[in-house]
């Protein structure tokens, strides 16, 4: 193990878990499910991830004495919904000899497997403990904290999982150099989220080593994911359920969703869809004279440096995105509630608010900034 | 409603709730969700129940201003299964106007439906808040306590799903009048087997009132089932997730969960196979020197009275149930841990232990005595 592992504690009372950060750390699998007296374990990884990593996962449990099997599907958040679930239950449940109630789930891929795997664990024998092993930057710095699992339906995204908490995650910061560059973005923007929400100084480790960051230096990693960890198991351990200050992660999420809804999963990647989401909420708090113009550029040129669109101008597929769409679709977002469009928009450095009385004409006028 | 209500309070911390018994409770429906600030609410009921209680359950909740929606779906235990949540997602997420996380769940019927509703509610959205309206005597007195949820696979019963308790569960005794003698007979079954596990008067009140139970009584039949329901309550509000001493209630289950497997679900009742259960868990606890002749016999005799079988002569079908057969299901079950079978057994007048040293010979002795 390296020197620069990193434990970080998410604090859930009996659900609370410990998430490690460190260059090698996938190799700690088997010793960290035997500790928890598990004897078998079943892997879910896409078709992507396991040829590269469920070989050293499965040496590792091995080694440690934790009999271990392998299921995998086709990779891609088109294969997230209930027909790839119930392709693993077949499998998972025809297993010799059968998994029993102390058996673990093992995710070990991006978010998409996470979501899967951790909802495979939620309902296989009305509930089986897990752990994920995370290979994506997205995965690490968002879906590893917070205990969402689930799957999509025709109808919207996650609109089928659970609250299942894991039991330990593992994030290898030496797996995000197979990460195509697209990938990186993604988590990336999560990071930005974060800095903006809870944390100035978050902003400027990113302006300042933007350049390790892309180059996903080890070092920079443990100490980036570490500090991203952080910010989101605080948010999370104060509010499991989503009722209160968790709605903060939603900042750039709320118009960002609208437009990935809108040009479809796979048409523009999620960090790409949150970046012009937080432009766009950084414009309305500079209209309303919650922040002033020199904060909301500085997020502007922060995203611009990590290589995260700043407006529609770089996309294909824009033509259907028109104001009126957008608005629509934030409108059938399943947070919706009665009573109009409710908005995390930042009050100051690492400073935000939830906003309940927001207008379509603001929204309409950020959508023009964008290009839309 | 009817003055002989009563109410049981299941403790289970942040998620407990009230379990109301009495005749015509159904029509409480809607105030008791108007009072937990629901606006929507999805009935989720089968093509038997919802022709006879679907439109009180619907006006109801209209009446105290809750819109309602009905989603049916096709009787039986052989629906009980993946596919059918799939199509009832489907229904449920093309309601409009869109669910959101404050709608709830309300399962109208018997354990199959309340099985299924309570899965759906613990997935839909990561959870939402669910109701039971119970209408088979089984599920009164136990499918309606205890939060578990879930479908079965080829593989096994049960094998997916979630613990998800409901917000309040009515138990309306009217409805037991459209129950079928054999539904009533299962559910019988389960409150022979509360009164062994935990209440000796319990058994003395199915004694000398038989024919009143027998005829679904509504003063008798709220007695009874408040009872039933305060032991299952007290057993599980002592062990939520079953590591402990909720494994009492396994009584009788062990080897009629395998007699049921071998017969096929439908080729016998659940009560029918817990009865022969409890007859061979008495006939080996009598074995061991744990209770007297006597005690068994009136065990046996109460369960002849309430027409449940105490042996095989009674059933067809019987050829598939030879010992080995019975013994190897016995091993297959999902609960089964290394080193052998562990089951329950009576010690005396309302009370039982857990044994793990039970040899094989004896279970086979203990199926031959029922014809086995």
């Amino acid at each position: 193990m390296d020197s620069s592992e990193e434990t970080v504690r998410v604090n859930l009372g009996p659900r609370s878990y410990d998430i490690r950060i460190g260059s090698g750390v996938l190799a700690a699998l088997g010793p960290a499910l035997a500790a928890m007296r598990a004897r078998t374990a079943v892997i879910i990884s896409d078709d992507n991830v396991a040829p590269l990593y469920a070989d050293a996962a499965m040496a590792s449990l091995k080694k440690s004495g934790v009999s271990a099997g392998l299921i995998d599907f086709p990779h891609g958040e088109a294969n997230k919904n209930l027909a790839t679930v119930a392709a693993i239950f077949d499998r998972l449940f025809a297993i010799d000899p059968p998994i029993d109630r102390d058996t673990f789930i093992v995710a070990l891929g991006g978010g998409v497997t996470g979501d899967i795997a951790g909802f495979v664990a939620a309902t296989a024998l009305r509930g089986l403990r897990w752990a994920q092993c995370s290979t994506t930057l997205l995965a690490d710095v968002d879906a590893s904290v917070g205990g969402k699992t689930g799957v999509d339906h025709p109808a919207g995204k996650n609109l089928i999982g659970a609250f299942h908490q894991p039991r330990v995650v593992l994030i290898d910061v030496d797996t995000l150099k197979t990460l195509p560059p697209h990938e990186l973005r993604n988590g990336l923007a999560e990071c930005v989220k974060h800095g903006v929400i809870r944390d100035e100084s978050l902003l400027a480790l990113l302006e300042s080593r933007a350049g390790a960051v892309l180059a996903c230096d080890g070092a920079t990693m443990v100490e980036l994911l570490t500090r991203n960890v952080e910010i989101k198991a605080a948010v999370v351990s104060a509010d499991e359920r989503e009722a209160g200050v968790r709605a903060h992660l939603n900042f750039g999420h709320t118009i960002g969703h609208a437009i990935e809804t809108l040009l479809g999963y796979g048409g523009i990647g999620h960090g790409q869809a949150i970046s012009l989401g937080m432009v766009a909420a950084c414009r309305m708090a500079l209209r309303r004279g919650l922040i002033d113009e020199g904060y909301a550029l500085r997020i502007e040129g922060l995203l611009g440096a990590l290589g995260l669109p700043v407006n529609i101008n770089a996309l294909q597929a824009r033509g259907v995105l028109g104001p009126d769409a957008v608005l629509r679709t934030m409108q059938h977002d399943k947070k919706a509630r009665a009573g109009g469009i409710r908005m995390v928009l930042p009050t100051g450095p690492g400073r935000v608010e939830i906003f309940a009385d927001i207008d379509q004409s603001s929204i309409r006028d950020a959508l023009g900034y964008l290009g839309i």
